[in-house]
């Protein structure tokens, strides 16, 4: 029910996913009498559709706290907590919403339980960039992260990486303000320790500005909630301020005007292909089941790919992966943190202890 | 000495500056027989420069440790050193370098010191917007901030947009991931507390996050440094990116290439417009004097703009205003941080104690 547009977009784009994944069955939690209407003008998805009636659904600008404090009130929650509950109960394997991003962290916080081992979930984008893609997290789950939480979701966003951007060994990088091993935060510095031990078999490649997101040298970039956001909101901004003085510039004498007229289509391609809020939404990483949001403006092949991602996530089986990991890096990086505690003259190694 | 043409690029700047202020005199720091030479062919600046020759120069990648240990080691120290005592003993009204901005910082703390109550110095950037232009504090003299240290970036900044973008009462805000009170850091919603303090006498505007940047809702935009370089780079990346990308989609087909040949000049203006690189380096603010960073790349256009900032900084009295605010803020901060503790029943206000 979530989105901008609601089932008007999400039904058609079951279709379009079903298409392409016809072995894949499709629950749809929300008002029922409107997604039966809507599902039957679409008689090749009948069979695969099935409704969960909610009785009410979470507003977009509602506030995420009041949005859970409802949910675990009512008996019959609403469509968002339904969802959430049919992956939480083993009768879906992940689960798919256009709505408020908040309340959907919120609510799958509490409803599916964080994976053992993961102290806090992350959002993950995906950002174009001149070679191609990368996966950028955290986008906001968490305003601050420590050393470990930033090693976690490195680990997260390398498993994303290989299933999303199909590649065997993803280049992860911590954003920084600078790339010498003494910029930035301790924080930031600690978890450059940690991603370093070659046992963790993940390939960081070191520290990377902000210029650098765009250029394609990493596959994943690592970095807390709140610079994960002004980051994304900055491009956005700037983005959104260069088609502004596009426009203007290219009206100013005749010539330019012409100029723009003939290049249009190509001009309009440019915003949709450099905007990262194009770059459909982001998922939830860390969680004990699978949680796409797709942006609140997504249009019906918008959302079709978001249940595409939810889709490969459910085949490769990402949460297995991480649980594996996860086990995994926090007995390496306790392990080295032990050691650089009883070796104090190793100088900054010394000071890498879990914080 | 500094920057990447040197004094090739500062002496023609100092012609120019002294075009448009010709009641300034200009001390040239640096080799002396090659300032000398480039003065001598330009008669009409002959009488208004004096030159003080230093031996050495800091490299641009040189660690800004390093340079200041050197400089504090040797007797005749470098030209960047040099620059700074003219400021620091009474003999300049201010001092503009374009050469390693670390080097630069970390000699003037050393050798100009902090305004008293002034705990940090921020580097002030002016960014384009689509209204006009804002000044953004802090671009990364310092990692971190606390409340207290925000709100003197706040006033610092306040002092400096009335210079440099003359107006009276500048509209004030913080850069956060939110404009809801309650998101974000606590350090920034202490800040925040503060001031909305109306006894301030800043027009404080509120939380602004990451797309509001090239909007033009706020004069001046407070940060951390962490947060002001990440926002700066990526702003740049993402300038970078778009630029690139269109070059590729404007070469697509033959219609959109002879549309890009004719709106050449067009385009060519707008990255310039946009890059914040293109706002001419930055301020440190919060020093016992005025140094003005101007940008490494800066051509001679670029330099004389950062002698005219230094020129209406030193005119304006900046310093001098800075101390009186301090002074006033520090109070009233003080006080309010005072009654908030003793009246432990106001929630929110409670918490906003000086970090």
């Amino acid at each position: 029910m979530g989105g901008d547009r609601g089932p008007e977009v999400v039904v058609p784009a079951v279709e379009r996913a079903y298409e392409r994944h016809p072995s894949v069955r499709f629950v749809l939690a929300g008002n029922e009498s409107r997604l039966a209407a809507l599902v039957a003008k679409r008689p090749r998805i009948k069979d695969v559709v099935s409704i969960r009636h909610a009785e009410t659904n979470v507003a977009m600008d509602e506030k995420p706290s009041q949005a859970l404090r409802q949910a675990l009130r009512r008996r019959r929650g609403s469509s968002m907590w339904l969802a959430l509950e049919e992956v939480r109960d083993g009768r879906a394997h992940a689960c798919v919403s256009a709505g408020n991003t908040g309340a959907l962290m919120a609510m799958a916080k509490v409803s599916l339980k964080m994976i053992e081992g993961i102290e806090r979930p992350a959002i993950a984008a995906v950002w174009p960039n001149r070679r191609g893609e990368a996966v950028f997290l955290d986008m906001g789950a968490n305003v601050e992260a420590n050393a470990r939480q930033l090693v976690e979701y490195a680990l997260m966003g390398h498993e994303y990486a290989r299933i999303y951007l199909n590649v065997e060994n993803p280049r992860v990088a911590l954003l920084n303000i600078g790339t010498e091993a003494l910029k930035g935060k301790d924080s930031i510095r600690e978890a450059a320790v940690y991603l370093s031990n070659p046992e963790l078999n993940i390939e960081y490649i070191g520290f990377v500005e902000g210029t650098d997101i765009f250029t394609g040298i990493a596959d994943v970039i690592v970095t807390d909630g709140f610079t994960g956001n002004i980051a994304l909101k900055t491009a956005e901004g700037t983005a959104s301020a260069f088609v502004y003085a596009l426009k203007i510039v290219l009206k100013r004498t005749w010539l330019s005007r012409l100029g723009a007229l003939l290049a249009m289509g190509a001009l309009r391609a440019l915003k949709e292909r450099l905007d990262p809020r194009s770059a459909n939404g982001g998922v939830f990483l860390g969680l004990n089941g699978i949680v796409v949001k797709s942006h609140g403006g997504a249009d019906v092949l918008g959302f079709a790919a978001a249940i595409d991602v939810a889709v490969d996530m459910a085949a490769s089986d990402l949460i297995g992966r991480i649980k594996v990991d996860s086990k995994r890096v926090h007995e390496i990086i306790g392990n080295q943190a032990k050691s650089a505690e009883d070796d104090t003259d190793s100088g900054f190694e010394a000071q890498a202890k879990l914080s």
